[in-house]
């Protein structure tokens, strides 16, 4: 198994503005992507791979000059691996509405030409499906061989076999949900009211008072990385360790270990990440159900996507989207008597799962892309 | 069954300072309290109930002149109840560190003569059980029938056993754990850099400037909220429901009806209680683990408390302090061939079910009350 090496980054400009799904419409937008092998004479062997919430088009290989930069599903994705770049021609997108290259609230709105802020319009998963779909015909790629995602980018996958099903012919759905729980919705809120209650915030234009809402991105990531562990996983990696060799009876310092760790994943993804992004993605993880407009019945929202193949995968200690969630996609499916593959995988690392490098799991996908003629 | 009717809070003011786990002392002191019930001849009837984070003295009864002022363990508590005040002489206290009238941030460090502030020293569990022995000193009782607490509570409940064994008789442990696990002190961290990273903290001063972090401890008990409620019970109660008829499609205004609840509760919450309260009681609940001392073996802890009669319940849904917490606690008493009756109950509502009114749950602390000689 190798690598794709060196990668650049492109981006595609569209004129023609977005319809949305609230209504509103996003004016003239720029995507930023990374493909990763080749495309086929017949255009065919195309698989599309959507990202989750702090993810981007860079899915695979790095970039010149700078250590660490693999891409964040470098794992999964290359020649040899379980998405062969050398069967497939892959492709990364980052969403709009994101602060990794691709127009989101630090572009000029052009009504105003200063900052978009809060006032980005509110974008949902069918919204990017629709403007990835927009990007493929850009590329000239008629028909996806398979589009698959994790999480929020599960949501995406689910979403293109419903929006644009004579488009893709496979879809693979790993460690997601036909939409979020009160939990998750929970979780979600108060990320966002420590955001938007962070005086730097300044109701989302911090950006002209040269500020960042810092404190308030900090504790919305603390939050989230609790819900990517697992119980057990937390427990097995920190458990109750003191950074120090006694308590030093402190309510404000550091005392364990945990403590440690999470404040400094706050402080790291509060320095490159923007806070009106961080309320557009949590957003569209809330909004996405396609059940809603079916009368709450996921199985007819699916019958869109009959003659699709589905993989649908899930990780026994992810409490984010637990595998009962994802059962209930296949009953979707089954329902309909749509081919589905699941996996049920045995892994302790929570949520986080779907992106490490667990054998099991990845012999699966393997398997299920070795199947899918090109 | 009946109850107590009409309470009224009492203070006790100690002037010898209490000598803390930190090495620090709390000078002069005072705590609130109630008493429901008479205190029998031999004065061997009295059972102490320990609250819990956002409780206090006030179990049982209600407040002249004041609607839905019953106390917090009103269901559990008063003549005929399942602690029944017709046989049991009942005490609730205030721990110091609140702020509900016993000693706390809020009154004068007598050194300055201002606010303790974040200045009040960090009490633990021990030290609260400290100070109740004191007020059991100047009540005249020798020897409680019982001491019982939920969560927080219960970890008093245990430690009583543990350092005053031969003052206590029974032990009642509801919904507890013998520490906190990794994922228990991430949620608490989560809520203490929200409050001390709000601008209004002013380091824990804010009595001076005439501001209260309000939005800090609106995130805290939004976060708290959710770690109370099952899975289920909130996806029961809330689901997805809209407050609307359709989607308005904002970052920022409420979609949600759990969202409406979580910052109705964080509302409420923001403007009783106090910030430096919330530090210390959750630093309280980090540095609870009775076996640290004695090699990390729970086994060898409660060697101390041998003699002492148990009763441990935990909650199903509860996966705050899960049911397999308390386990590792009855598996310590029995290994020390102490008594325990164990009952887990199959209950809905996460850890918030310690403090409902469930039949089987309050059938079970009855029996286990009802066999206490007095």
């Amino acid at each position: 198994m190798g690598t794709v090496g060196q990668v650049t980054p492109q981006e595609m400009h569209f004129s023609e503005p977005l319809p949305l799904k609230s209504g509103a419409v996003l004016p003239a937008y720029r995507l930023m992507y990374e493909t990763y092998g080749t495309l086929n004479a017949q255009r065919s062997n195309a698989v599309l791979v959507c990202h989750a919430l702090n993810a981007s088009h860079h899915v695979a290989g790095t970039y010149a000059g700078q250590e660490r930069s693999e891409g964040w599903w470098d794992n999964l994705v290359g020649p040899g691996k379980p998405l062969d770049t050398e069967r497939f021609f892959v492709i990364g997108v980052n969403n709009p509405g994101s602060c990794f290259g691709s127009t989101g609230p630090v572009d000029a709105n052009p009504a105003t030409g200063r900052a978009w802020g809060a006032d980005f319009p509110v974008v949902t998963v069918e919204d990017w499906v629709d403007a990835q779909a927009r990007l493929l015909d850009a590329l000239g790629i008629p028909q996806l061989a398979a589009v698959i995602g994790g999480s929020l980018g599960g949501m995406q996958a689910l979403s293109w076999t419903l929006r644009h099903p004579q488009r893709v012919r496979h879809c693979a759905a790993i460690a997601t949900a036909p939409s979020l729980s009160a939990q998750n919705i929970a979780f979600n809120e108060v990320a966002r009211r420590a955001i938007v209650t962070d005086p730097d915030f300044h109701g989302g234009h911090f950006y002209a008072h040269g500020v960042v809402p810092r404190r308030g991105l900090r504790v919305a990531r603390m939050i989230g990385h609790i819900t990517y562990l697992s119980d057990d996983a937390m427990e097995q990696k920190f458990g109750r360790e003191l950074r120090a060799a006694e308590f030093g009876y402190s309510t404000q310092d550091i005392e364990f270990q945990i403590e440690s760790y999470l404040r400094h994943q706050g402080d790291k993804f509060s320095a490159y990440f923007d806070a009106n992004t961080y309320l557009l993605i949590t957003r569209a993880l809330d909004y996405f159900e396609p059940a809603r407009e079916h009368g709450g019945d996921l199985a007819r929202a699916f019958a869109a996507a009959r003659g699709r193949n589905f993989l649908v995968v899930s990780f026994t200690t992810d409490w984010r989207f637990s595998p009962a969630r994802s059962r209930e996609i296949v009953k979707a499916l089954v329902d309909n008597r749509i081919s589905v593959s699941y996996a049920e995988i045995a892994a302790p690392h929570g949520h986080d799962a779907f992106l490490l490098d667990d054998d099991r799991y990845h012999r699966v996908v393997r398997a299920w892309f070795d199947r899918i003629e090109t």
